[in-house]
């Protein structure tokens, strides 16, 4: 057996006592697929004197993150303490500058960063592994990095912020509001008690950032404007979604056509009965679609202490064989910021739902917005009448331009009729 | 950009024009990212003037496989001939004893000599590539060697062959016969002119050896008697099937408890809202279960011209880009036959229909069958009453040995009311 692969671990909370753990019960099987035991020699955290149930006593406490740098021998750095920038950034570049391999579950920081520390893991043949920053345990990193590695992929959609699903699919099964039931969530340890990065769609835009750089072969970049959270959603849209054969997901959406990559983060219609469709509560899935490979899909558990620590330690299982590669599939050098689409000239399928005054002429008026934009209604739905009163009225639209929608829904808002903002969602149908 | 890695490519039929178109098509991003271009520069195949719609003019023609061996400067062997020994394991040895990488889709080969090939690859500093052998373009041995290699694996579930997975969907969607389903299916190319590898389990039983040694961290191991086809199977087992809530699939199925290996190839009942029930036609797909990942699942285009092209050609890229690995995740010579655990000790629920003359006391003597074995009932189903005449009777069991089932099963057979032989399959719940 070879010498061990030296750790240093920065950060012991929910993901980094995993770690811990992980690497103590299956210390057989991961020495024997590594080739060698994986050792954690060093650790830092904030708090030294806290009880975290692991023990401690044959490692060096580096009272900074920045101490464990200057541990001999070492061979890894593990970053399990967060943010796009600080100590986990400076970690990160102190690590490879000194040629040592750098793991971490941190997707701010890689969709912030990766192009960067790519290079300068490849300039000091050091490795960057970050299976742990999307989709868990899920090996979506190693999919388009590896295992697609031939295919032209032109388009993922990804279920990938765990809490924002469970959210979604426990109020189409309760019919309770989102405040009520991101409540629940916060209190079961589902949702942080700040939960803005998750439900403000912030999380997912970072890791689709990640996984588009990976699909095609760009810099992570996070695309202005294109993000949507979920707090609009109501039990009444995904009530009447249900009605027309569709769930509302969050997707992570990444396209590439004619050179151009379009991402975008927002809530969407998918039917009820695909793969991305049958994706509930905290699980995490992504649908990629390719030349020659047709529509891979993989899911399972996105997140917490368990899958994320199987997932760091298979990067440094990685590591241990020798097996470095091009962090984001293609050697760092190359790695160009991408052109970006205008999302405003994607073609799909909308879903409209407002509030409207019911009264005589309604119809005609909203109608004749999309009329006069060439869009055509493909399903009407409106649930009783209450003269006088806001009542919901649904539409599906056949596929349209997206630009032409928004106008069309934002012309319809000013109509005094319109109680409220309209509700407006992608349907994304070939998943 | 570096050298070309230079390839010979054995055998010309689907899988090698598929490579061959591939390699052409995407050049730009497969040599983008394994960091140089890949070459094909001698190729075999039976017949040297048939018409492919590829232009063989830039590569030499090697009249038989193992003169491929004799090009110099060749970096890797592709094998898409075919068989389980022959050419096929001659040209493995060969380029693997000369130090050249070998890539192949074909999964006799590798479920029988696998191991042997691993440790001269491993000898010799070579790469052995087989993501082609098992789910086409579906990355599950990367995900079972590295994306998953820090868990505990304890079972994998995989629906692995598409012709029956067709079949089996065919069946249910209008209720034909398999044999005329079969003969629909060879008509569209979906099954071969001799489908006995595909129907009998034979190919699934090679898939779920490979599958099995990667997760449990043993050789490849083909177990005996424990492999069954959908021959069997009729249109009214997948009625009552789907009235107790389940599809029938074809799994290849592995396990591994107190340190014993169960392997199986089966038709099962699965709950047709999981996410093994929702994959239809020809696609592939795997559920593994593990500790500290849970259940993650992949699934998608298993077999055909391109997916198989595009793992084939995964596997060359990261070998052009140096990654070579353990190609079973442990180091070939820790690579052991596994223990194999009865599967009679298995405890599961199960389905059984049988044909019995309808008259006074036949479910009397049945239940009695059960009751000596301690078997009990949980549904059980009669449609139509036709005395005198043979009619179905469908029973779903309560968890229970196999062994005890089998036996019960068998006894029932010799029933002088029993007409033909009983219908028994397992029932996989947890999926």
């Amino acid at each position: 057996m070879r010498q061990s692969l030296r750790i240093g671990l920065a950060g012991l909370g929910t993901v980094g006592v995993g770690v811990f753990n992980l690497l103590q019960e299956n210390a057989d099987i991961i020495a024997a697929r590594a080739g060698r035991p994986l050792q954690i020699v060093a650790v830092n955290a904030r708090d030294a004197n806290r009880a975290r149930g692991v023990d401690l006593k044959n490692c060096v406490w580096a009272a900074r993150p920045q101490d464990l740098l200057s541990i001999e021998n070492l061979d890894a750095v593990v970053e399990v303490i967060g943010g796009a920038d600080g100590d986990a950034l400076a970690l990160a570049e102190g690590a490879l500058r000194r040629g040592r391999h750098f793991v971490t579950a941190n997707k701010a920081l890689i969709a912030h960063h990766g192009a960067e520390l790519a290079k300068l893991a490849e300039a000091h043949n050091a490795g960057l592994g970050f299976e742990a920053a999307v989709a868990g345990c899920v090996p979506v990193v190693r999919a388009l990095r590896d295992g697609l590695a031939a295919s032209r992929i032109t388009a993922l959609h990804g279920i990938l912020n765990g809490t924002c699903n469970y959210i979604l699919t426990q109020m189409r099964e309760t019919g309770q509001s989102f405040a009520t039931i991101l409540k629940q969530a916060q209190q079961k340890g589902y949702a942080e008690a700040d939960p803005a990065l998750d439900v403000e769609g912030t999380d997912t835009a970072h890791k689709i950032a990640i996984l588009a750089a990976l699909a095609f072969g760009k810099a992570p970049v996070l695309t202005k404007g294109n993000t949507t959270g979920i707090g609009h959603i109501t039990p009444t849209d995904i009530r009447f979604a249900g009605e027309l054969g569709y769930r509302i997901k969050l997707l992570g959406i990444g396209r590439e056509q004619d050179g151009k990559i379009s991402q975008s983060v927002e809530p969407c219609l998918v039917p009820a009965s695909s793969p991305l469709g049958m994706v509930e509560d905290v699980y995490n899935a992504l649908f990629i679609t390719g030349n020659y490979v047709e529509t891979p899909f993989l899911s399972g558990r996105g997140a917490g202490r368990e899958p994320t620590a199987a997932a760091v330690v298979s990067d440094l299982i990685d590591l241990a064989r020798g097996r470095i590669g091009p962090a984001f599939g293609i050697p760092a050098s190359q790695l160009r910021a991408p052109m970006l689409a205008d999302t405003g000239d994607d073609v799909c399928g909308f879903y409209l739902r407002l509030n409207v005054i019911d009264k005589p002429g309604v119809i005609a008026d909203l109608s004749a917005i999309l009329r006069d934009r060439m869009i055509s209604i493909e399903a009407l739905l409106q649930r009783g009448r209450d003269p006088g009163q806001p009542v919901p009225i649904v539409m599906k639209m056949h596929p349209c331009r997206a630009r032409d929608m928004r106008e069309a829904a934002a012309r319809m808002a000013k109509l005094e009729a319109c109680a409220e903002t309209p509700c407006l969602l992608r349907i994304e149908e070939d998943l």
